[in-house]
């Protein structure tokens, strides 16, 4: 009845109003990272719905810094009658080098709240298995920008979503830095609804010297249920840029 | 019965978190800005809830960098009895040189749901009047932070989105480095409901040799039934500041 | 009936996201800052909705720059039979010297909406007690990442909210540039709702050369109500770093 367990991962890039004087990411927003991921895994793991009772001894043992890739990993690890663990950990990489450091790790204790046709006792602890490394994947939650008639939402955070993951896909490909060249034509199958779980896919389609086109496909997903649909669909032209903004090949090819 | 006709326009400015490594706008969120502009194009034209079905191929010619203004505007392009195409286009400027350079453009198709007094077909392609130069218009859509008790609102978004309208036509005016020296009296009039769209409105009212007073209008609109009401008025005096902060006269006068 | 009244105190860190090119905080978001603030404490006082109806002439004296602790405190100082007025300054303070500049203040009036359960007249002005400099006390309203089923929270806001807590209190012990090393076990007593607020405490636990522990203490607070309950405490270990990122003694010591 459950599906194949994968992983929960979400990945982002550390921008310069998360990250101190230094330009390394603050620990606050690395633990809100973190907690974020731990909901999403025990929520999948569960459908039910969670609350956070506590978070174990957390050691940062390397900074992420301004423009690394990061990379946050949740393991469901330990399961109770209604409450289970989940093991996180937060890698940075090095979006040019591809030097990839374990910056922290953590365990976090969630607990179903009862009620709403939730079904005790949890799962037992599940086997996971890894993706193709050769497909980018990661998770969100989606807050859709909503107007207050009829919860009608527009797609304007689920194509920021997008363009993030083309962004990453493409410069873990390339490790050059990236822009996005064009967006062939997109479709929005179906919208996404407020506290949704996203998932989004990222590919390399087509490759060639300065110009990759990556595919992205969006799902949604119900937290409780688990049904997933098709949500949207783009292929991105990204392309290596040197310091002047011009084409140039990606470095070492 | 409808309005005059005119162009939606979201004016924003290129903060360093939606950039890249070289500083430039990342094209997801160049994406977002533009979905969200047709969203409010096609809800002013069609007053009913729309949602996005696709986006044409979009090619990106020109960064917009960071400190850029950045103006997206959108009209209808096409009718049909539920659904429409709103032409999108993006325009940086610098802000100091005033150069503007056509960035992107593209086609989003939006759907009506149907349902809660939607009258279809939906109206002709309309008209569109350009505003006069000398008035900043421009909109977005107000998520009013709001507390769960009868849905109080406090203004702090609007005071934000009057200062920031005020920065950009004082930069216009100026052509410098421009920052806040006085906030005069402000009135709230009406408070803003969620999801409601606003229009700002800023305008120079009396100009000195390094300073100048903008006032700013706000009105709300409901985006179904299209009624407006003026929701604040602001003065503000923005001063031309040297790289030490101090006041400095406008550059070329 | 009324508990002791201590100044509504808001503390952040001036992020690039909110500076123009200069570096210097945008005057629409110190005026955002200090009507979230004017809204709180007319709210801790009147345990009423309120709305801002007006502001007065607000003069900024001094710029607060990327990197800078603002501090915003609010005050009524003005009870009529339904509306109030709220004083706030806003204080920016250099990180590392603790040099501390008033560069604003201002006069907010504010309106009880009237209905449930409401009790007017306003209570008189109140006698604001300072409270101990060595624990930082700062509010915010915490809007939780939300699901739609169930209300159901995850505490990612809360953590964010806590490590800068952290962050501010241990800057202020050490006057160097901290980073979190490590954050013990975080216990979440109790699920925080939206649009409630929330109270920080922080302060210094135990403190060596280059490392300084920040217990912190997170209260949430029903604004109609004024109940109040603890919600998490969390212990965190900071430490000095040099530009390359090795613990260093604090400056000074």
């Amino acid at each position: 009845m459950q599906p194949p367990a994968s992983p929960v991962r979400l990945v982002d890039i550390v921008f310069p109003g998360d990250t101190n004087h230094h330009g390394t990411l603050f620990g606050g927003v690395a633990l809100a990272h973190m907690d974020k991921v731990a909901f999403l895994a025990a929520s999948r793991h569960g459908r039910a719905s969670f609350v956070t009772a506590s978070s174990q001894k957390i050691d940062f043992a390397q900074p992420a810094r301004h423009g690394d890739i990061v990379e946050v990993t949740g393991r469901v690890v330990r399961v109770g009658t209604s409450s289970l663990d989940v093991e996180v950990e937060l890698v940075a990489e090095a979006p040019v080098s591809g030097e990839r450091r374990l910056c922290t790790r953590g365990r976090f204790t969630l607990v179903a709240v009862k009620g709403g046709g939730v079904r005790l006792p949890l799962p037992p602890v599940p086997a996971y298995d890894e993706e193709p490394a050769d497909v980018l994947r990661m998770v969100d939650i989606v807050f859709p920008t909503q107007t207050s008639h009829y919860g009608t939402l527009y797609g304007g955070d689920a194509l920021k979503m997008m363009g993030k993951a083309a962004f990453i896909a493409s410069t873990r490909h390339a490790r050059g830095v990236m822009v996005m060249a064009a967006s062939d034509r997109i479709d929005f199958t179906s919208p996404i609804r407020e506290g949704e779980m996203v998932e989004l896919s990222a590919q390399v389609r087509m490759a060639g010297r300065s110009s990759v086109r990556i595919g992205v496909d969006l799902a949604a997903e119900d937290l409780l249920t688990g049904a997933r649909r098709h949500a949207a669909t783009a292929l991105f032209t990204m392309v290596s840029v040197d310091g002047d903004g011009r084409a140039t090949p990606f470095p070492g090819r």
